[in-house]
């Protein structure tokens, strides 16, 4: 049991506050540095970017939390500026961030966390970041719990880039021992693809958790949520996922009930998280949950699955509205995953209304044209296709590919 | 030595008609039924697609050639209907076409290949094929030679469907006994990806050459061409490569020297057309080579050049003429090949002409933005990744990804 609270965030759970400053990166004094502060230690888990060229941020992150994963207290995140691809000065700045945000705090350099999204191969502007963080460790301090009132949000607008809207929420558990919350922001909607993309979350709970059983619950968590989302088909340098417990609820997610409870609602959150990104999508105007049923084992059905959703002629067709049936068992047909053709069933539908198949048995019914059309121009619809008659099965989800998407990035320097 | 023939064709290879007609598949009286025909039986080889997707003109070719590849004397070629997910009506189709042709030119069905494009799903209108085949082989069988003569560039036309030009040439090639003739015919502008895309290819010869050393030539042919090119990463349920030898120049490719330079000519016919296709791409205003060395084999080299390919990210910097040298290296990061990218090097430049290096041990130099930019902006340029130390070096072409691309495939159904 738990309840969605939509305009949570990362401070939503107790013992958090949340500060985001303009510190100059981007334009026009918008916010582009927060700073996530709990006022107990954290448990601390973590998922990063699978790409072989990795931030320095991330460097620094991974090293910070092999040496502490229970005691972490800040998490500093700047957007406009990625930190990848700026070799040993790039360290160095990450590094002194972690130490200038500590020394500010009066926590040690290992008690940071650091997140950064934006342009590659350009070094920090040390001077800005400087600035930013004391400024912002300032109002934190003059302000105390006053700033996590709407910290949480502003933190989520402070790291956007090309995201049109903050993205963030909470829920409240209700666990056999007492009521936990946990909150969440996200940033990303370019570069999005299975495998943690250009994509940053921060999520918080004031239940107290152990490291290890964090993990292992943050890791199924991004497994069917963030891992099963693709604007692009791009992953970043600086995919980062992190989630704090500090325990300030005083309940403990201590046996087998509390964790599966604790397990399905941080999925939510995640869930959530990552569709609020595709349907801020780079130019996105249609948000498709594509689901694949009958393969002999999930895995397969997930590499289907993520092979129509990131089919380009696809999503073309996505964004003309065009029930193009034959461009998906075409996308399917490509994913390396041997199946029989002559055995594949396709239905489209809207969520909660109609449904129809288009192809049964490999072959169009006599499914009238107008029936798809119209389920095509909805802004939410959903394609399930049958390969066969294996158990496997998998759901992602995916937007359409538009004009605006390569408007935005024919001229966005990321 | 060879001598390339810009305005060559299949029939440029001695003993080769072709005839196109508007069969009324395409509007306006436009040719897109195609015939092309031997007077001499060939040897024949064939690569067709890998998508476990596949169209009934793909599954009778190889039903046809496991009989007969030695044999073949004629290819009925379509336009805008795949033939594709049309179940055994579809397969009932493609025989009758076979056998229609078969008996208008007085050969055998096993002797006449099939090659279709288009909307995925449709049935064949067989009266407008029935009424297409008849009049192509009453043309030929009136003009004789004289059909030989524009029947090539015709044919190449009558394949075309988003092309917006038709694709063909030939070479001449001095072997120590005589000299042969090769020419090629190719369609495809969208769906376009290694591992044959929407691509049909026909190509012809008048060497005597041995069906299973044409198959060897071929496969290494098309691997280092058709396979190396990207428009959009999606594959077709069509694919198509077909390589009939007639013998009629009276020259046969029969010792090691020969088939070396027999290869090479043959290869570099492939490559030509397959450059043509990404030129054509759909929308496409850059034609871009990337050339990854370094890896530790080629097909590693290979996998990360593609990943590059067709990085939607990548593309639309293409587009916007933004030497955006972050995104090819994240999208070199997540090829799932693993190296240093603190060893990474990368080049841009234009073909015989500037060339820069943008990137040294995985960090910019001090290039100048507006060098990068010059290069970016050029109709066609070359960019070289360095992932490392190693031997694997691979070659690919691609093209950007514009508004003219989504505008295509949202309005067009194939």
């Amino acid at each position: 049991m738990f309840t969605l609270r939509k305009e949570g965030s990362v401070t939503s759970a107790a013992g958090f506050t949340a500060v985001a400053v303009p510190a100059g990166l981007k334009k026009e004094n918008q916010l582009d540095l927060a700073l996530v502060y709990s006022r107990q230690d954290c448990s601390c888990a973590a998922v990063f970017t699978t790409n072989q060229v990795v931030a320095a941020p991330v460097i620094v992150d991974r090293e910070t939390l092999a040496m502490n994963n229970t005691a972490v207290r800040a998490i500093i995140a700047n957007a406009k500026n990625a930190n990848a691809c700026t070799g040993e000065p790039g360290l160095a700045n990450a590094r002194e961030t972690q130490r200038l945000a500590a020394a500010a705090l009066g926590i040690r350099p290992d008690q940071v966390l650091l997140l950064s999204t934006g342009v590659i191969g350009v070094q920090l502007p040390m001077g800005k970041i400087r600035a930013g963080v004391e400024t912002a460790v300032e109002i934190l301090q003059r302000e105390g719990a006053e700033a996590q009132r709407g910290g949480g949000i502003e933190a989520a607008r402070a790291i956007m880039t090309t995201d049109t809207r903050p993205k963030h929420l909470a829920v409240a558990v209700e666990l056999p021992n007492g009521v936990v919350t946990i909150g969440g922001m996200a940033k990303g909607a370019g570069m999005i693809h299975p495998n943690m993309a250009t994509m940053l979350a921060v999520i918080t709970t004031d239940a107290q958790v152990a490291p290890e059983v964090l993990q292992t619950m943050l890791g199924t968590a991004v497994h069917h949520s963030f891992n099963r989302i693709s604007v692009d088909g791009d992953t970043s340098t600086n995919d980062t996922v992190l989630l704090l417990a500090n325990g300030a609820s005083g309940t403990a997610v201590a046996n087998e009930q509390s964790r599966d409870l604790f397990a399905e609602a941080l999925t939510f959150v995640c869930t959530e998280l990552a569709k609020m990104i595709v349907k801020d999508g780079e130019g996105a105007t249609k948000f498709v949950e594509i689901q694949v049923t009958g393969a002999a084992t999930d895995a397969e059905a997930h590499a289907i699955a993520n092979t129509i959703a990131t089919s380009p002629l696809v999503k073309t067709a996505f964004a003309g509205s065009d029930p193009n049936w034959g461009r998906i068992l075409a996308a399917a047909g490509r994913a390396g995953i041997p199946f029989d053709s002559n055995q594949t069933g396709l239905w489209v539908g809207i969520p909660g209304a109609e449904q129809y198949q288009l192809v049964a048995q490999g072959t169009p019914t006599d499914y009238q044209e107008a029936d798809a059309a119209h389920v095509f121009a909805q802004p939410e619809f959903e394609i399930q296709l049958q390969v066969g008659m294996g158990v496997g099965t998998a759901v992602v989800w995916t937007c359409d590919l538009s004009h605006d998407y390569v408007s935005i990035n024919a001229d966005y320097r990321t």
